[in-house]
């Protein structure tokens, strides 16, 4: 029986392990291969006079990087890594790698991300890059539970459809055979009828695809979106759901990706304290303003202003009550000042991870914040069908896979919080 | 506080409740209104002289549908569904529902696919169809949390790609900035990808998207899929894993959806024993011949085939050792009898479930399939470059949600297990 690398210790005595040619070194009369699997590193250490003929040719076939399975004793030895070896006593090997490379796996040599991501099968091979993706599995398995266990039903919602979700602009149009249609930028107005079909707590966690032409290192073409929505609530429910997810991703990772963090470097890994700090929108431009970043009512925060707020608050917040006008149709104005309505961001001190809102649910208003938008109401009249049939209040928010790993873990590109990004120019592997 | 329907008891003698007027009766001196929510069906009893005016005129304005919300005493009456009434101290509409209601949700009038459908979040307020859902949630989650157990790391892996998985059909084309992509139609070469990066085990939940041009009550445009691949492992492990996944679903459903269950009048469910039975394709097409739907080596099983040999097998089954040309290029053949391949369906005795094999690892061998294929290799240079560098071997499979639900409850057509279905001539909503 195969057993996964990290398990072999002394105590074994013996082991059957298979992986990747990490590194190899010939000493004269011994050689060292180095054996990788997704759970550790192996020494297996090959005494040529000791071992037989077979064993001797399939470790001068072995090139870096090959796939090989080796059975044989283990014995404790300070010298190498996990201090103990394996001396093998058979030693195949089951994927021959040509040489050379594309790319070094080794760490030793650095590639550009372009190059990194064009052979993202050896990249991802890389412990430091692993780790990043048992992290954001663990994340998603964190959340996924959360919500599960307060009583969310899990849906899958359409990605092709046939209106944008906030008008026009940056959709992928696609042809569904004799009709127009379009990738989903988001599961919104989807989650949305799910609340008038009386399905009171939703979540999903699926793709979204948003046309931007811009290529920055915090954009992506398609990403991972998890989406809540929830009825009979108002947006100081919703953020109390979403501080108490994020934090709950946050303690999993602490419990349970002790290695993967070590692997990253990270040493100071710290769960964030919930409640997170509320902010106006209007505290938050005055305290941009004072920081040199200077804003009036009605701007959107730019990305140096996110900053300036960001570093002066120092941990994950929110910021409420934001301008009617720089938030989508759907979202609920305050009845007493219909200029600033439900909204919040959730912040992490870098950026945005999150956008939600206590949503408008009487139809004739929501119809009039569409005409104000500029849109056609018959464009979203399957969308606006459900609100004239009985549609409780409801909130909900958007949060982004792949910003929730890149904050979490410091990564300076979004593109190592996906396995294979797609953006402006890539749309391969 | 707001509390669930199915939580009100005489036990709470007082409660909160919202929910949608499901039926109204006016008995001169009484009216009872239904309220219906996720959870259950409550009596709210007005007597007309003993309620304020503020009240009555709610009532009076609550038409079917409408959202409404009401506090006051909770009695014991055997009159009632479940035992008890609501004899409301407030009563307010939160959202009222227009007249007439394009679909009836009360159950009494019987609509056809299409209008129920386009009328999707009303239909889906009915107990039964919300039902489906509940239990389509409790399978996903009972999967997931059966995979991450088993040590199985979940991905995202790309829905906009540049190449076809298997050759030029069946693909919904897109434009993507300037360059040509297509929506993908499963993650399999992603998976694979992931293997030779080091993944060892990965599980992925997401949409597929087929543009098959005929329209059937077993297929769909847009579906999810679920979908597997484990490193050093051969199709029987891969067949091993997939039958206790569905049968861990099939006990979280048992366990947990009781209630679902019985809306639905199902009072027979089972749990399907592991391991389901096994038979080679030319034992199945001996089943077929024999009953009277002739088959011989090398045709695919055709619909009524499936269900002779369904009948007969009376379980979930396994189908093994498919003729090589019958799958796709990916799959492994036998080395000693290359005609047959180490592929697997997965039965339910009313239709295939699941295809899956262990996969072709070694480069040649690949490159020599797609050829007799008919295709180019040249177009699926970033799938195959993975083979040439270290690739373990790996088998994996694909699991449609939609049909493990429909087959588990026994619905009639795929459209019944989808939120909002993908069909030839549906876009919307």
């Amino acid at each position: 029986m195969r057993i996964p690398i990290k398990d072999v210790t002394p105590a074994v005595e013996r082991a059957h392990i298979a992986g990747w040619v990490h590194e190899e070194r010939d000493l004269g009369g011994l050689t060292f291969l180095l054996v990788r699997d997704r759970t550790g590193i192996l020494q297996v250490t090959i005494p040529k006079k000791k071992v037989t003929p077979e064993v001797l040719a399939a470790v001068k076939d072995a090139t870096r990087e090959s796939v090989i399975e080796c059975e044989g004793v283990v014995k404790a030895t300070e010298k190498a890594p996990g201090g103990r070896e394996l001396v093998p006593e058979t030693l195949r090997v089951i994927s021959r790698a040509e040489t050379p490379l594309p790319l070094d796996v080794s760490e030793k040599v650095l590639a550009d991300l372009d190059t990194r991501l064009d052979n993202r099968y050896l990249d991802l091979r890389k412990p430091r890059i692993n780790a990043i993706f048992q992290i954001r599995n663990a994340c998603l398995r964190a959340i996924s539970e959360y919500l599960w266990d307060q009583k969310f039903t899990q849906v899958q919602t359409p990605k092709i459809v046939a209106a944008a979700t906030e008008g026009g602009t940056e959709l992928f149009p696609l042809a569904y055979f004799d009709k127009e249609a379009f990738l989903n930028q988001s599961p919104q107005l989807y989650k949305q009828m799910l609340m008038s079909a009386g399905f009171d707590r939703v979540f999903e966690i699926g793709a979204i695809f948003r046309a931007e032409e811009h290529n920055t290192a915090r954009h992506l073409n398609e990403a991972t979106s998890i989406d809540i929505e929830m009825s009979f609530a108002d947006e100081e429910d919703a953020m109390k759901m979403l501080e108490n997810v994020v934090a709950s991703a946050y303690a999993y990772v602490a419990e349970h990706c002790g290695d993967a963090l070590e692997t990253l470097g990270i040493t100071d890994f710290k769960v964030p304290t919930v409640p997170f700090p509320r902010i106006t929108y209007k505290e938050a431009i005055e305290i941009s303003t004072a920081g040199g970043e200077p804003l009036v009512f009605g701007d959107d925060l730019s990305t140096a202003a996110e900053r300036v707020v960001g570093e002066k608050m120092g941990t994950m917040y929110f910021i409420t009550e934001w301008p009617t006008s720089t938030r989508p149709f759907y979202t609920m104005p305050f009845a007493d000042r219909p200029e600033v309505c439900r909204a919040f961001d959730m912040m992490h001190p870098r950026m945005e991870l999150t956008s939600g809102a206590q949503r408008c649910h009487i139809h004739s208003l929501l119809v009039e914040q569409i005409k104000a938008k500029g849109l056609n109401p018959d464009a979203f009249e399957f969308y606006l069908n459900p609100f004239r049939y009985g549609m409780p209040p409801h909130a909900g928010w958007g949060l982004g896979a792949e910003r929730l790993v890149m904050t979490m873990l410091d990564l300076q590109n979004i593109r190592e919080a996906v396995l294979f990004p797609r953006d402006r120019h890539r749309v391969s592997p």
